[in-house]
């Protein structure tokens, strides 16, 4: 190994979770090797005067080419998946490797490499989905994987084909505990959810709103009161993800001020969607269908605000990529179906964070902690860190070149991802992606996709879970 | 019917929820004809000077000769239990017909009225338990009972013979609001129940004092949560019975904060026992093995601060008489079983009011809060005022003369039900029943019960929840 | 003392605050001596069929005759204004004695007898006002006032001629504490009000609307939490006076829900007037200038909703009678003046118990929680109780019979007492009083007031206050 | 300037409140000029194997030859004071320039510095405290000495000397709202404690211990919400300092929680002391008279937890410097006084980060927390980064090796300050500094001072409050 530098990014405006400082970026061997004032020149240097250089984003929670049942299909692989997070600043993704009740873990996972290799853009890990925690999975498959660099899973209260009961969600959390595991938990009442859809149903409420009428706040409020109450029970952290607003925002609040170990998760869709648009009868609100659904904006203040002060630890994608017009999509079979029947998800892994750079813009969250909620901390929680997170010597140079003054409206036809919409169409953004690393590797430039060969991208093995 | 009157109750210093006055009080036909300062003479009169006038205990909650699985058998059928409760102040008593899954609602209430005729001393109503709500039995038995004066019904989200899942709650609540009944529930999480004592057995933890153990304070705080969110989802009051301690009450009191009609009861061995009487090992602990649990100090405090603040709406036994020393008791098949195998229960009816009002003696609760919560609130609730629960012109003349000096050391020996302990053995009271009247009829006289024909005591049908 | 009866009142629907019965109401020597179906004719009786008899009203907090700076004056005397709370179905008032600084207690409690006397139709206690605790007053002047029957008293932490600092607070309270008196608090952080107004002032904004803005929902909440401290320093019950919205009851059910005798009281004008009620520039929003100023909508339900659940104990009028045209009322030295010199105060004796009877026809509250607030709990709480509060054998027969289905229209030009208006005007409410008697006296007859003599009403001296 | 480094540290595991890497660090006149693995030489490197290297602590709340009334004087002036803090690993502190009532600000300021140059060991900058905010300082001085890099004062709700009335305070937060500064609030209630001592004092209880019956909880948690409110009413942030417990941490926790500007600071005499430490009645108990004063083992685990989740700020000792056995200082006159005659402080500068370090060891607070509370948030808030507060290109070199393996038990005879006690005495620590770095130059190395000059410590102007 050369002490040479392969590249260095001029004049940077580095921020990181906790500090803002200028200097030349050294890079070597596809890592930070040197920060310093006037360090000596490299084959190839970037000015990066009159940006930010952050840490490139980490997507701790999307979907992508995650087998569906029913005939459905997601619109993003791998490929489109980390094309689309590249060019919105993120360079990692962690996607989720999900087992079909019956199914092994190993086999999902197994499955799922076959789905990334040759296609990854950049580097990604995987989380685990547990739908079926028999006592062989329990005991066998699950401490093996988080051995070998599974170190995160999600579980379900809801969706017939994925929900524990609580008997396992308590078995589940138990080995998360043994084997130093994070948890995430999906959390609505699935019972409660059921018996109102049978109750719209009945009232002939078929469109894409009535989605938000079987899923009220209360029914997320309950299963994350749950949730708590099994953390507390197991003594272990769990991760409420992708947070919808106040009354959830409530519990989790009275569950860390107890002093538990309770982590939780938001996303842009309950900072910039409301119920509204899901319609108010039309079938385009499908667009907009995903779980728990958009709020209103007395949520998303609650959301912000949760979000200033230290609430939520980080914020992710929810990235679920259905195309409308598909009827693999949001069209099952190419009809209009009824709201319990349209495929779950919206996407969103581009417009991350543009999205919630607007809130720093605003003055609704810092800077540091735009990076801390978009990169070092899902770095952290999912043990990418320190080669993932953050601008540092010997941390990956995954570095994104931020232009905190472009003006952008955001418009499908721009994105990148294999979705035929987006559901931020027309909302005004300022600050986006102007240089994108991986890895030490300039891949967007400019704004301009290179021409990046797929299945650049690696997996990284997780280490345990950093809650510091 | 004759201007004459029957029975003068004289110089009674009448006590009730809100009012303390002194006057003559005139029975006729079974009813308080007249309150007046010297009332004319009758056939009868008694002398309650130095004494308090009392409307007769409603006891809201009490198991009574409810058939049981497994071999067991209560100890008390309706002619001991209502001879226990009259002897303790308690007037009127309503325990419950319970539905066994598979059973029809209305057969289980043919089977319990069976029960009670010809040996019930006082009247008494029943509330049903609703264990198996088929469709038949939302749709056609439950509203017809309620109509018929079967206002109130128990859930259980425990038990595996009689819990509900959240759906089946939703479903029975939803039959409560669209006929005007009140749900009773009982809240514990019954995975984590299972989850625990499976582990404790495990463990090799099997006395009784492991049931503490296995049945924390958060399994009732969560199940009280979920709750209180189904009775907000489906806009129905509910009443959470038998409280244990400040997490539970945490709860009630958030959703009564947060305007919700919740209502909840509270008993006396969460104000006199403590986890302690479980025993350390010694399987005599079984005697105080009732769900929840009894805790511990800190929390028979909460218990009182908040009967003290109205966070409680009444105080009732619970009163589930297994004997110790039985085979059909609390040692099943004449065994030491292990804790999950312990008849669930204890008895209580004789010694409610006399615990209580040991809280008046102390200063924790005021007198009428003690005549509220003893009689008044279960009257109403429970659809039995104004004929019960308070001494007022036209109610059943249910009247106790209570000797507020007289100290008593609670001995099983003095007590008359047909279990073979109390768990109160040995606490000191001052306050106790000197003459009871059911209807007019004198039946204790200087604490000595009289002849009293075995089904004197009649059927109530209850009108509908009076919750104002 | 004869047996027989002075007065009937037959078929009595009568509510109590627990029990509601129906009866003959025999009266004689101008108290309650018999209650009972068919009792013996008197030589007066009233058909009470179709109405509510309810107790008469007792108005714990007005202000009558109260000797004013500045060349103010109250509009209503003894006279008018307990004619005024007498065709309101008030049937005692409890006005205050007020010190000036520098004055003795003893002086201004006999300066107001003589007020009082000869005047008053209807019966009445005083309050005391604490403004001077001097070593004198707390030591001598207090104790004695407390054992001649002035138990209650309130302390101002507002206004420059009447403010206590926290010091003297703490005396007071001290005071209260061993001698078992009850103080009163009208809770506003002065400070707070001062440096608003001067700000308001400086930037012209002068109209009665500016007074909102200078007592805004943070300093009565600043101000609670403060007087919540001094009460559990001292370990001593305390009255929040005047409540008017969510801010100041969050710090109340804080401090109850801790354990600590917090009471509260609120007032009509914070369930039926708003801020907007103070106009919007012109002077006539001076009719509405009352501290607190009324709040908003939201406010509003929170006040309903903190009642229905028991946070505040009663509801009074407040009553502070200035006339609006009228050189010693709201427009001093007979001009328009800046928002800080309007006198504060609304007229309200009269319309209370309508008011607060609209509640009960619309659900928010009980008919029985209505009695209580109204009649009850400050007859209890100002030591009048068991004379005033109730209708039960021995207590005075001050009794209302109230039509529950009139309807009126609130208007100045049918109110009794001296002030020319009423900010009430033109409010439709349902229920009415129809006859009230006041020590068994008939003085409104078919909602007409009967030639009543000046000065009939009397004294009561209280006794200690009774919490329970 | 040459490129050359100055000073290279080899090896360095850095820690800053973010990040961990491992690189060296190259120093270049006094600054830090590069990180990276392999540096070029420097005329003088240190190996760091085996240490954590940190950003100098910033102690942003300690009283070093502050002027005091009544014959007192602190025992540490700027250079024992700078001296001690330095052996403790931290390399800058911020005490206070205090006005005296009467005393123009900028004299006070004029007179502190003549005070601090010559003598100072390391950089210092100013806080002011705010005692007498005439016109004339509010309108004036204020503005200008914020102008001039003196951006945060401190105000005192308690104390004759300091005390502001609310209107004060409001005025003051007005001139750091429009002004961009930063208030620190000391929040204990006057009034109750001059109550509370004169009722003591009456009692006879004159020794130290009483000092804390004097101050109990609630007079500090009463402030608090007091000033929460102020801070809500002006709209700005405010920082409450010191505070001790659950109490507090309640009030805090409610005013974030409602979005409001609250910061927060705590000090180790809350996490290490009790009131025990003020004893039972021997004088020796002076030496822990400190306001508010510590209280019991459950509020030091009420501090540890808040700490860890986010509600504090920083952690700063409050050091405040009497020597135990001076008439200058804990003995006035030579005498053993009554508790409200005892100077109120305690010494603590050096044995700030070993005990917060403690904390790290046993798994309360992170690593990264404790740089956090130590060094970067007090650089933030008061205006020094990004000179101070981290380890980062272009920041001063004010390093800290730190040996996280160095067990010490705490003793006076080996602090540096010149107090001749220590409260901390005999505690066990693990972690103490080995190296210390000021702007570059080694001055501790190998837990040895080095031969330093006086007055090389450098007045640090400050910018404004970064509040991100």
């Amino acid at each position: 190994m050369s002490n040479d530098l392969d590249f260095v990014i001029r004049h940077a405006d580095v921020v990181t979770a906790s500090d803002r400082f200028s200097c030349d970026i050294g890079i070597r061997d596809g890592r930070v090797a040197m920060l310093g004032q006037g360090l000596p020149g490299a084959p190839r240097e970037l000015d990066a005067s009159g940006m930010l250089v952050l840490p490139g984003g980490v997507d701790g929670h999307c979907h992508l080419d995650q087998p569906m049942p029913d005939g459905l299909r997601m619109a993003d692989d791998f490929l489109s998946g980390t094309r689309s997070a590249l060019c919105g600043g993120t360079t990692t993704v962690i996607p989720f490797a999900a087992q079909a009740k019956g199914q092994s873990l190993q086999a999902a996972v197994d499955d799922y490499h076959s789905r990334a290799e040759g296609r990854a853009l950049i580097d990604y890990g995987f989380h685990l989905i547990v739908a079926d925690p028999t006592p062989h999975v329990l005991a066998q498959e699950l401490p093996r994987l988080i051995e070998n660099g599974y170190t995160s899973f999600k579980v379900y209260m809801t969706y017939d084909d994925l929900k524990l009961n609580d008997r396992q969600m308590l078995d589940v959390l138990t080995v998360a505990r043994e084997h130093g595991a994070l948890v995430m938990v999906h959390a609505e009442n699935s019972d409660c959810i059921g018996w109102l859809t049978e109750r719209l149903l009945g009232k002939g409420l078929h469109a894409p709103h009535a989605h938000a009428l079987a899923r009220p706040a209360l029914v997320e409020r309950e299963a994350t009161h749950r949730a708590i109450a099994f953390a507390e029970l197991v003594d272990v952290p769990i991760l409420i993800v992708h947070v919808s607003g106040a009354d959830a925002i409530e519990q989790i609040r009275w569950g860390q001020s107890r002093g538990l170990p309770i982590l939780a998760e938001t996303c842009p869709q309950y900072m910039y969607l409301t119920a509204d648009d899901l319609g108010h009868g039309e079938y385009e609100g499908a667009k907009c269908v995903c779980s728990p659904p958009p709020r209103d904006p007395a949520n998303q203040n609650a959301v912000w605000k949760a979000l200033r002060q230290g609430v939520f630890s980080l914020v992710s994608s929810d990235h679920a990529p259905f195309s409308y017009d598909d009827p693999q999509g949001k069209k099952p079979g190419g009809k209009e179906v009824s709201f319990d029947h349209i495929p779950n998800g919206i996407p969103g892994l581009e417009t991350r964070l543009p999205l919630l750079f607007k809130g720093v813009k605003e003055g609704r969250i810092s800077l540091h902690q735009f990076v801390e909620f978009t990169s070092l901390a899902p770095a952290k929680l999912y043990g990418l860190y320190p080669r993932k997170g953050t601008i540092a010597v010997g941390a990956d140079a995954d570095i994104v070149v931020w232009d905190p003054e472009k003006r952008v409206t955001i418009a499908n036809a721009s994105l990148h991802h294999a979705v035929d919409y987006t559901p931020y169409e027309g909302i005004d953004v300022t600050g986006w992606p102007r240089h994108c690393f991986s890895r030490g590797e300039l891949l967007v430039e400019d704004g301009r996709l290179l021409d990046v060969k797929a299945g650049r991208g690696r997996f990284l093995p997780a280490g345990k879970p950093n809650l510091e």
